[in-house]
């Protein structure tokens, strides 16, 4: 089972990464950082590897430890990192520097009463600084949501009564393949009619209807980066209450989109979308957070919510995701990615929010 | 980004599941397991989540435990099972029991840290008894299979040089989804020519060449069970040291295959096949173990490996793919999903292992 190496498509200054890891080391009288998650790992390093870990010290200097399986990527892509062969990657690390941390988050309990000397359990360090991208992540993600937007242009037209929910998630994705993204960057949500109103609905066998809405949240990955995007369609003229329901979300999600900025509070953003909501009397039909950030992960920091802490940094891509979901009836979700921008946000995903009527 | 449920396709007893691990928690006197690792709570319950944990008492009584997103599922899917809304699925759960114990090789360090009263740590009780299958898992797996043989089929005759690595990947891939997959069972090798070579090979630009040999390691998943087949075709008439390259690793797949057998030590499953690779002086070109267990995951217990302990079971799926690699040159690789059975076992991916030339 590989794993696409993104360095495919980026020039990465991974020794830079790994300096401002260190530096942060020094926050927390840590000797060193033992990475064991495989996506941080990949972001230190370049290699995109499932049994890995990277020892980063203080002193920025550090040492990869991989399988046979991925010695010779790693020796390919991975210059001023030491390099050892281990299968049990994290044992091999640990006694190569004085204070070790490890990931809390990630390492298992089983695997950390197998470490000698009770390293000191650490979170979220290398996530804190993956929230702020460079320019060649976001080039990825650019490039993403391109593959995303066109393969919804190129498969929207062929919607029609009696495609079936599955089959429009599979034309959707193989579009994306073919155009030329890793893999789809998560399983493609494509709910009709009633479905609409279960937002994380499972494509299944039931045949688009005249007169349905239908929610797609799809998205393509490239270069690990992942794009999320979501529209809902008509099939046929929408009956008066589909028409009002779509023009409420779009009002709030243009709403939430024009309050991102560089050094919003996340809960003002997600509630400048909410409001809308919420004014129109559908507050209790809005129940997850209005977006999330993307990048290595589909889901990944920072999150808009509505008792989410924290500010939006600059060069941050996040998701602006509203939906209302009426129970038994169907729903309504308009999503983009974005990132922010100091003159303000950048859309990657371009597709027209008008309402399509098939 | 949703999850298929495999209740689609099978009926299954789960209450006789989790009945089998209470069983097992009195021989490590827990009260309770609180499972926390998904493709368990699947197996117990049969929903399939991203946020979700179920502690099994001794008693055999169940508490699921998950958030909104999945709460109608779980409602729908899963009887028998007292159901709880929460976010922080683990910490609703630890308090329902006495004695509970924790799934060691799955919680983080850090979910354990803020779980109260220090619970037992336990490891690998679930994957003990996802060991054997039952029928309704080896039909999934069959249909796996199926689908992944019929992919192969239609999509080799579309080789040709000038094709890449990728397209080649990719069309394997489509066609298996548009037969019916859920989606690849994980990402294909195809490795043509000198990448052959390199056993977890990541498919390139590389165009496939005349002359060359073309690995394609791939399989569906279908119902949440993954199949693994590989085969290893010639591009063009091949070379006297390919011919005999392939005779021979065919050769070692063959002489694995028939030791597979009900009580046959795992150890010595591998060592059929690697001893005649290594009489033809190339036992330093194959370093990876010989297979490995196929299920809810595509690596899973039991591992056929030089060192490995343990016999086989009764309806035990495996893969059986010696491979042989000449840095450099190319390589060979050729893999069955087969499961054992009382009267010999049976082959789940029924492809043609003649030396195809194309």
């Amino acid at each position: 089972m590989p794993v696409k190496s993104y360095s495919r498509h980026m020039t990465v200054n991974h020794p830079e990464r790994r300096a401002r890891l260190a530096a942060l080391l020094a926050e927390h009288d840590a000797g060193a950082l033992l990475v064991t998650r495989g996506v941080n790992v990949r972001y230190l390093t370049g290699l995109a590897s499932t049994n890995a870990a990277l020892l980063v010290r203080a002193d920025a200097s550090a040492v990869l430890a991989t399988d046979s399986r991925y010695l010779a990527a790693a020796r390919r892509d991975c210059a001023e990192v030491e390099i050892v062969e281990a299968r049990d990657v994290a044992g091999a690390l640990v006694g190569l520097a004085d204070r070790p941390a490890i990931e809390a988050h990630d390492m298992s309990v089983a695997a950390y009463r197998r470490l000698p000397g009770e390293p000191v359990p650490l979170e979220g360090l290398v996530e804190r600084l993956r929230v702020v991208k460079d320019e060649p992540e976001i080039d990825a993600l650019r490039e993403a949501c391109r593959l995303t937007d066109l393969a919804f242009a190129e498969v929207v037209p062929r919607i029609a009564p009696g495609m079936t929910e599955r089959e429009l998630a599979r034309a959707l994705e193989t579009r994306m393949v073919e155009a030329g993204a890793d893999r789809p960057a998560f399983p493609s949500i494509v709910a009709g009619g009633p479905n609409g109103a279960i937002p994380h609905h499972t494509p299944g066998d039931r045949p688009i209807e005249r007169g349905d809405l239908v929610t797609m949240d799809f998205g393509a990955l490239y270069g690990g980066y992942h794009a999320d995007m979501t529209r809902t369609v008509a099939v046929g003229a929408p009956a008066g209450w589909q028409r009002e329901l779509y023009e409420l979300v779009r009002a709030a999600q243009r709403a939430g989109r024009r309050a991102v900025a560089v050094g919003a509070a996340t809960a003002e953003v997600d509630a400048a979308a909410r409001d809308v909501i919420a004014a129109a009397g559908h507050a209790d039909h809005f129940e997850h957070g209005l977006g999330h950030g993307v990048g290595l992960e589909i889901h990944e920091d920072p999150f808009l919510r509505r008792a989410g802490a924290g500010r939006l940094d600059d060069r941050v891509p996040i998701t602006v995701e509203p939906g209302v979901y009426l129970p038994g009836r169907g729903g309504v979700r308009i999503e983009d990615t974005l990132v922010t921008r100091a003159g303000g946000p950048e859309l990657l995903t371009c597709t027209t929010k008008e309402l399509l009527i098939l």
